[in-house]
């Protein structure tokens, strides 16, 4: 059973509201948009990423015979349902920014229309793919920033939420900025460039470590880099000084050295300097351990000689966020425009486009959020993706999307840039939604009273 | 491509070190243990969990023919670890605590001793797999322990990260107490039980907020769960009790209402006293949105009349500590000891055993860590699991495994129930594990030399 292309990855709602629906013939367009209702600590914008994964589980979308034979002796449902499940597939159309798009809260960046029960039998499964690469290229961007052209490698598969989140994470921070990924997986799915040292335990596994780094460089002659930190980093530096005229010897030099520990600042000199000295100079040093933007910013002030570093579970888990306040939420129902009242949560009604505004100088400007047949003279941010549930082009490659997405990263205002909170990105709602969701508000008038 | 099977879903040093072992034939038993270096924030013990997902993938672990030929085509690996990788199985042994058994900081919750090659080839994933589930499960527990037996139900899967995190959450949660999930397949995958209501958009997609209500109850006549918060929540918990009676006449009782929005507690009891005045005193209040163990404490303590709980974001992310300081560390190659000695990480060698010891009133007194060959008169909590590559004994039911995890939690002592930092559970080395550790370190005296 995979778990990634399950139709029963879904939360029981879905079905059971699906049930309803299908009883009452309520089978019109129904219109829903995903969004962020607001950013979360110390982000001053997000990354749009999960779209192509999203538009592979739509296309994808059916109940095999197992699952709806398990449906069924649940008793939960009725045949009618069952029989409607059997035959199911996606037959909506999609609108969405590319992957890699800057937005802000309350900017869809996705919208679905199709009969209500697919539009709402998605709903889980596409919020969970959005959420959390969105999630992730957002963190990863701040650190791409941060590094400023220094490579950054995703090492964080073991500490990330399960199988399906250390792919994806390798693929959303490679979108986001980063050179690659550990995870071999997403060289061979995704075509990401992948990168690997060495562990502790094959220093331990060998008596000596000398013999350790000997043993490395001759499995892998043409990517020796030494782990240096298992027992004492500048004594292991020494010892890679001292093996090198011998590797050399073979025709296999040094590449790098990896410091996993303690202060990787003063590490990173000191090492440097014996390097150095021992004529290493070519010789890179790579820095992990518990790495994230914020430390990333503190090593480069500090101008510790760090020629490209490792960040994994901060990342991975987008440790200081690990979610986003994103909804996917009925904006109309069979040409009836409606919004959400609930306390706190309200939601702008209708089909929306989202029109991004320029300065002079290319940098983002402001946005404005209107309904989806306003024209106004931005660059609007939602496309045509997907038609009767079939994509309207062929998936970009994550590389194309990732030079994009640096494209994109580059027209931010400087302030935004910033890893603490900046005054907010303008984002305005027009007159024309503005007045839409007064509209809306007098037809539900009627709902306060009883 | 699943990735949950792949073998491919690992960190690259995993290949390039299995290349230099196979290369160098160091094939002898290397011993690896799992464990934790220290709580997360506010953790006062951790759920060990995600050992029958390792198992599995132990059991399964096989690279495939389009695997290999895409490692082939990188050019990173030589013929023979290509030909040594196509027969790979993973012939070791396995020891490990119960899933559902409460551990502490250094004691290792499993050991993996297997040919050198095959125990590095796994780490990855089985510090994936374990990390995620034990850090739910505790993070789960607390809440179960909050609740006091009141039901709570998992609905994290939206933002769950990917969809393996979504499915092994709402396992990890429902062993760790709660009583189901709104994550369908983990009911077929599991034996979970599933639950759900309906969304907002199910009372948007009708013009009556009424209509919706009769609409669900008609085709969900035994589950008749309404969400009251889309407009007004008072008005709707009028609109319930108007409506009842025409359900009643049909034989439909309403089961309960959910609120998910606002101060839940506030608007527990207006409704509450709406319902019972209305005659439904027997229809229950289920509160839902943002939730954690923190405002189910509060919610509690106010006495706020909710009947079960819906716990999503919070859980499934861990949100206040999405990582564990999970570490899988060679302990032992070749019948050597060793032990990692970098700065701040150091780790005790050899292979070990935890010793639990029990106060008179049936509760938690302290454990004991000591070397695998040591007999202390505790309950040793590792216990052999796999042999061979081959399970020892069948999976047991997470059923089951929930009913122990409960007698377990009930033995907790009073401090570490609580939901803020106690002082810490009493995990002592053990002489020979003392003993052991100086040894190593006199062994590794020479590499402080050059």
């Amino acid at each position: 059973m995979n778990p990634s292309t399950s139709a029963l990855l879904t939360d029981l709602y879905e079905l059971t509201m699906a049930q309803a629906y299908q009883e009452q013939g309520m089978v019109e367009p129904a219109v829903f948009e995903f969004f962020v209702r607001k950013l979360p600590p110390c982000r001053n914008f997000l990354v749009a990423a999960g779209l192509e994964q999203v538009l592979d589980f739509l296309s994808g979308m059916h109940f095999t015979q197992k699952e709806l034979a398990w449906l069924d002796q649940t008793r939960l449902f009725k045949p009618g349902l069952l029989r409607y499940l059997e035959t199911l597939r996606f037959t909506g159309a999609v609108e969405a920014m590319e992957e890699g798009t800057l937005f802000f809260p309350h900017e869809p960046i996705l919208r679905i229309v199709a009969p209500l029960p697919e539009a709402q039998l998605v709903e889980s499964r596409v919020i969970n793919l959005l959420n959390f690469q969105t999630m992730v290229a957002s963190k990863a961007a701040r650190s791409a920033l941060v590094a400023g052209g220094k490579p950054i490698i995703d090492f964080g598969l073991r500490r990330a939420h399960g199988a399906e989140a250390g792919l994806l994470a390798a693929r959303a921070s490679y979108l986001a900025g980063f050179s690659g990924s550990a995870t071999v997986l997403a060289g061979m799915t995704y075509g990401i460039p992948v990168y690997g040292t060495m562990a502790h335990s094959f220093v331990q596994a060998h008596k000596d470590e000398v013999q350790a780094f000997e043993h490395f460089a001759q499995a892998q002659p043409n990517n020796v880099v030494l782990l240096i930190d298992t027992y004492d980093t500048e004594t292991a530096a020494r010892k890679v000084t001292s093996l090198a005229p011998v590797l050399r010897a073979k025709g296999i030099s040094v590449k790098g050295v990896r410091l996993d520990s303690g202060d990787l600042a003063d590490h990173a000199r000191r090492v440097r300097r014996i390097l150095d000295e021992g004529g290493l100079s070519h010789t890179q040093i790579i820095a992990s351990g518990n790495l994230d933007e914020y430390r990333l910013k503190d090593l480069l002030d500090s101008r510790a000689p760090i020629d490209s570093f490792a960040v994994g579970t901060a990342m991975t888990t987008s440790s200081d966020a690990p979610s986003l306040d994103s909804a996917y939420k009925l904006q109309e129902y069979a040409g009836r425009p409606c919004r959400k009242r609930s306390e706190g949560k309200a939601t702008w009604p209708g089909r929306k486009q989202v029109y991004r505004y320029y300065a002079g100088d290319g940098r983002l400007d402001h946005d404005v959020v209107t309904t989806h047949d306003d024209r106004l003279s931005g660059i609007p941010l939602l496309q045509a993706v997907m038609s009767d549930g079939r994509r309207l082009a062929a998936s970009p490659s994550v590389t194309d999307l990732r030079r994009r997405t640096a494209d994109r990263l580059a027209q931010l205002p400087e302030s935004l840039r910033a890893l603490e909170t900046a005054p907010a990105y303008p984002v305005q709602i027009s007159q024309a939604l503005q007045g839409l969701a007064e509209t809306v508000d007098r037809g539900l008038s009627h709902v306060k009273e009883i």
